[in-house]
């Protein structure tokens, strides 16, 4: 079977496609019983209208982009949940990219989407990007942005943010409240804003609690992964046997630690104390479990489709919109690790 | 900036529109100067073909949807991500969208997707779902569909799948061959055809080694989750302490037994072993390490797409295709809780 068309409709009924296409829309301008027989006929032959033709007139793909550096990664698979679960709910669907956190693909993704003319874009930025040049051919071209996560704050347009400063400065007085003096932390790479910022509420927790910040005691991931984690709780166990906790950029980072601490039978949390940032899933099986912060990941999809949706609401009437930042709470989540 | 149109650039050098078109498409009957102003213009003005004129008249979307009972689970945002990598390289955008386990979303998924026209579909069913008419719908309407995982025999569609029996066949003799000789089985829901596989395999297992199948040694998972595994540990316990092994339908309710069996100092693997299935990356940082069956995956994203592309392409040349099925091969991780 074919997909039916308006004429085949027309044709069988022996009306025109134009009472045929008011006919299916409501218009009140038909007469009942053909609105009846039009409408028992498209639902028997399964009519569905031509959504490319539907998209040429109205100028609307009801259907937003979303890039990403990770799929699999519970952080975001939780944002695409978000996301996926409020588009549909509002009549979209979502395409979804992954920029294996390289600028090359990001841009290529980027290009597919305005090609593709999606409504909108939602994107949580590879590590390597920072304003680059193709968010500006967004803003152009007036396509509805929102970032989130891994963001960048030369690029004008709203977001969805924890305050990453606010809630590591609160992982690491959690780690001082516990009694610890010497400090590790594991950062994340150099560009997002999310690992400066992690890096800079650590580096403050100690100087208001009057320990000296130590620039040897930061270890910087490339990767962000456990293996990562084993590598540095094996170094910071060669070159600073005394420290007594280590705050790590995320929960799989810190998986990794205590992987290599458990495995060197390195007492967690009586010889050091550990915790992660982001309350993966993981983080609750692990033994001893792990401290970490919650970041409402959920939420911060949710939250994300709607700024887009109402940017995207505002450009169809024709109103200016104003770029908008919410910023989500955080909380720290106290298991067996501290 | 609003999207460039081929009659701005044919205003804009004086010449039809349908020599820019024409220009841009590489046909040799326009002047090679012409040729060459019309890129240059439309590379300076970003032009970008309108792709629901596109769309409109090629009939194809260069995209396809994907339905998947979970978003936020190891296994299929591993499938996820080969698909969407393979999709990419062939130039398909993917949406996705979550079923949630409910056939009644399913459905609403399965026609929105219809509605957008999309190239084809791949899908993992739902627990409750089982050849539900909207298949045919696709059948009927020649969509091209793929089933992977989680699938119905009885949809004519193409398939990739592990062989779920076989896979379970060599777990339990596995645990066999480690010495248990009262194995309990923690299923996964009736319908779905890879937990009746799992079970048959597990029963097989029993039967060739002269262990007698007690059902009341089976459990059965509603939603397969970790609390789910923390519940049938407690209840296994209770029921039947003299129990020495235990096959779980997936490494998520296996977790779940750890912790409870970890929190109530059962040890594993000295007093009872246990293995689990899918090979979750948290498998590996849970202590003891978790012996599992490895599914693959990422591969099985590849293979569904390509399988789709296939019939895709089969489809745009007229060629009849006949559904094919694919079957990947498992292995057994042993970690130390086996």
């Amino acid at each position: 079977m074919k997909n039916i068309t308006l004429k085949q409709i027309a044709e069988t009924l022996g009306i025109s496609i134009t009472t045929v296409s008011k006919a299916l829309k409501g218009y009140t301008d038909v007469n009942e019983n053909t609105r009846k027989s039009v409408l028992e006929l498209a639902e028997r032959l399964q009519y569905t209208p031509n959504s490319f033709a539907v998209n040429l007139r109205t100028q609307e793909s009801k259907t937003i982009g979303l890039v990403i550096p990770e799929v699999v990664h519970h952080f975001f698979s939780n944002v695409i949940r978000g996301i996926i679960e409020e588009a549909e709910k509002n009549g979209y669907l979502v395409i979804i990219l992954q920029s294996s956190e390289s600028v090359a693909s990001e841009k290529k993704q980027i290009e597919l989407l305005l090609q593709k003319r999606v409504d909108g874009i939602i994107i949580s930025l590879s590590n390597e990007s920072n304003n680059e040049s193709y968010f500006s051919q967004i803003m152009e071209r007036k396509i509805p942005l929102v970032q989130f996560d891994k963001i960048s704050k030369l690029i004008p347009s709203s977001k969805v943010i924890i305050n990453d400063q606010k809630a590591a400065y609160s992982a690491v007085s959690h780690l001082i409240a516990k009694g610890c003096k010497k400090i590790a932390h594991i950062r994340g790479p150099v560009n997002p804003q999310n690992a400066i910022d992690r890096f800079l509420g650590y580096k403050k927790a100690l100087e208001d609690h009057n320990i000296s910040f130590d620039p040897k005691l930061v270890y910087t991931c490339t990767d962000v992964t456990f293996e990562e984690g084993k590598s540095f709780a094996k170094q910071i166990l060669a070159s600073h046997p005394d420290i007594d906790g280590i705050f790590a950029i995320t929960d799989l980072v810190a998986v990794g630690v205590l992987a290599y601490f458990n495995d060197h039978k390195i007492r967690v949390p009586e010889d050091i104390k550990l915790i992660g940032f982001s309350n993966w899933f993981m983080s609750q099986v692990v033994s001893p479990k792990l401290s970490t912060v919650d970041q409402p990941s959920f939420e911060m999809g949710k939250q994300s489709f709607h700024l887009l949706l109402e940017e995207i609401n505002a450009k169809k009437d024709g109103l200016s919109f104003t770029p908008k930042t919410i910023e989500l709470d955080t909380t720290i989540i106290e298991r067996e690790s501290t």
